[in-house]
């Protein structure tokens, strides 16, 4: 059975939801980063480089990295799109989800929710960094459904799965009408309840 | 044409190997973000996130983000693996190093090479972030030749573009022999000169 090492309110409920979507069988092995479990001699066997999620797939190779192994499970589902031009507008959004989006809005937020810093303490760079990223993403939803071409892909699922959680990260989503709405569209495609 | 906006030491170097290797017609329209050229309007209507490289593909779409761009020229081609989990681990690799890899090696020589920064502005963090991505590295390439299957891939494209230019960030990759030899292997491939 596919096995994913994560705990959901980590990086790894990218990677439950879609088990979830595409009706896997898979086991869900809580690792909690929080606690060290990502640093013992069994996990960085798994991983290396010490990071949730991580699966062991059904013939046993493990595979990190949540974008990847989205990648990896939902090819050749219409999640990732047939269309050359709109499958790399995908591939194009999931980088820069890694390199832009998730430094802001999920650091953002692991300050403020679990660390529980003072705007003080964590200064105006990082909030003015987040402002620019919902910005871009709002313009880019002013004119489109999607990411990526006319229907949800991975682009959306990998977008959405911090930026529904912004208001924990202090951030006003009214502010950012069109992702608001597009949140909420994604959120009724994947069967989730809306959170703002 | 294919119209490559970047200048070749910038990221865009990556995207400009890729066309060469891969024989395609292309022209490089020299973008330089230290003049600010990646500030104008014009250039903020191809990419709105106003990085480069961005390409103006054939049928006049824009496309940004060096690994999807990648991705989308070399689709079709040996450079990604037809099995899937050698895909699965290219794409780890590909996510790897534009979140882990990328903001350590690329941004110390970065502020070495062009900011002139000394070793006591930059302080111990980045250097650290830098030893444990090569370290890393060394240790998957003790067992394996390539990043992803027995093949170069785009993984090795994207992970050497930076690594190969390591030194310019004060780094020895005697330090990290299994790197090191992994370099030559692809700059041999890409018919490269040797840098170090």
């Amino acid at each position: 059975m596919l096995k994913i090492y994560g705990i959901p309110r980590s990086r790894a409920f990218r990677t439950l939801w879609m088990a979830k979507e595409l009706g896997l069988d898979y086991e869900n092995v809580a690792t909690d980063m929080g606690k060290g479990e990502t640093r013992t001699p069994e996990f960085l066997a798994l991983n290396p480089a010490g990071q949730v999620p991580v699966v062991r797939l059904v013939d046993g190779g493990a595979l990190a990295q949540s974008n990847a192994i989205m990648l990896h499970l939902a090819w050749g589902t219409d999640l990732i799109p047939a269309e050359p031009f709109d499958r790399a507008r995908m591939f194009q959004w999931l980088f820069w989800e890694q390199y832009s989006h998730e430094p802001a809005i999920a650091v953002l937020r692991f300050q403020k929710l679990y660390l529980k810093k003072s705007d003080e303490e964590i200064g105006p760079a990082l909030p003015g960094k987040c402002e620019r990223v919902l910005t871009l993403m709002d313009s880019h939803l002013a004119a489109k459904t999607y990411f990526a071409g006319e229907k949800l892909s991975l682009a959306d699922i990998a977008l959405v799965a911090y930026t529904r959680f912004a208001h924990q990260a202090g951030i006003d989503l009214a502010g950012y009408p069109n992702v608001r709405l597009w949140v909420h569209r994604v959120e009724d495609d994947l069967r989730l309840e809306h959170l703002v």
